[in-house]
């Protein structure tokens, strides 16, 4: 893994992120940070599905939806950084080392699964269940594209 | 520990919050969703100061801010329910028992933060860097107060 490679990483998944304030997050903190950023999502997907099976109660979609999507937009692309691609010490990491040899296409999902995002949380607004019900299943299904390629079982 | 007392707790800490939704979520991972949400919120914390301390990059601010403001506003206390005041299996959680003993005052320190971390998204968008420091410090004033007293080391 190049340096220029992990850079265009950077680039691509997180543009606005400075690099300088990456650097001071160790890879095993930026594992466990973006593991952090995905559990905290999976949370609020799941109440966003009980709501949908059962009582709809619209601020806690909002809420939830909220947070999916500004965790999407926060710039985790930046918790890919060099040393992050194997486990670290006890923490263990579920990326498939081809998730770094294919930037763009992880560029691509990772744009589909941000697009999705903020669709959720503006459909989430306007308070349509039905609608809201469509904005998930694409969160979903933006999620399941990259699990799919690039995340170990 | 009674079950109107964590009852109290969920009204206190997230009125929006279904208890229906929060009943399929175990004990162990409330803890974990938990302390995913406060993972992912210090990181981003790391990231203003960084830009703070250093090149002052607005949308990585604004970023950043968002994710820490939805994070809070996403009713984590209903990741404070029945069987989460100790450890489960090999989840450790950090929380006194005093946290559950004095919900008022719990309530009162999650509603500070949240109003600080309201507070730092709005100033983040505005662009001012000398109000974000001042928004930045408040909201780790409104972390620190509830870590203090019912934090474990």
């Amino acid at each position: 893994m190049t340096k220029t490679l992990f850079r265009t990483t950077i680039a691509i998944l997180a543009a606005s992120v400075a690099t300088t304030a990456m650097a001071q997050v160790s890879p095993e903190d930026q594992i466990k940070f973006r593991q952090a950023g995905y559990s905290f999502m999976s949370w609020n997907m799941g109440k966003i599905k009980a709501n949908l099976d059962r009582d709809y109660n619209h601020d806690q979609v909002v809420g939830a939806a909220n947070a999916i999507a500004a965790i999407a937009n926060s710039g985790m692309g930046a918790l890919y950084g060099p040393g992050t691609e194997r486990d670290v010490g006890n923490v263990r990491t579920f990326v498939k080392p081809e998730f770094f040899q294919n930037m763009e296409d992880v560029g691509t999902l990772a744009r589909n699964f941000n697009a999705a995002a903020n669709n959720l949380a503006a459909v989430a607004a306007n308070g349509d269940q039905r609608a809201v019900s469509q904005a998930f299943g694409d969160v979903g299904a933006a999620c399941k594209a990259c699990h799919d390629k690039y995340r170990a079982d």
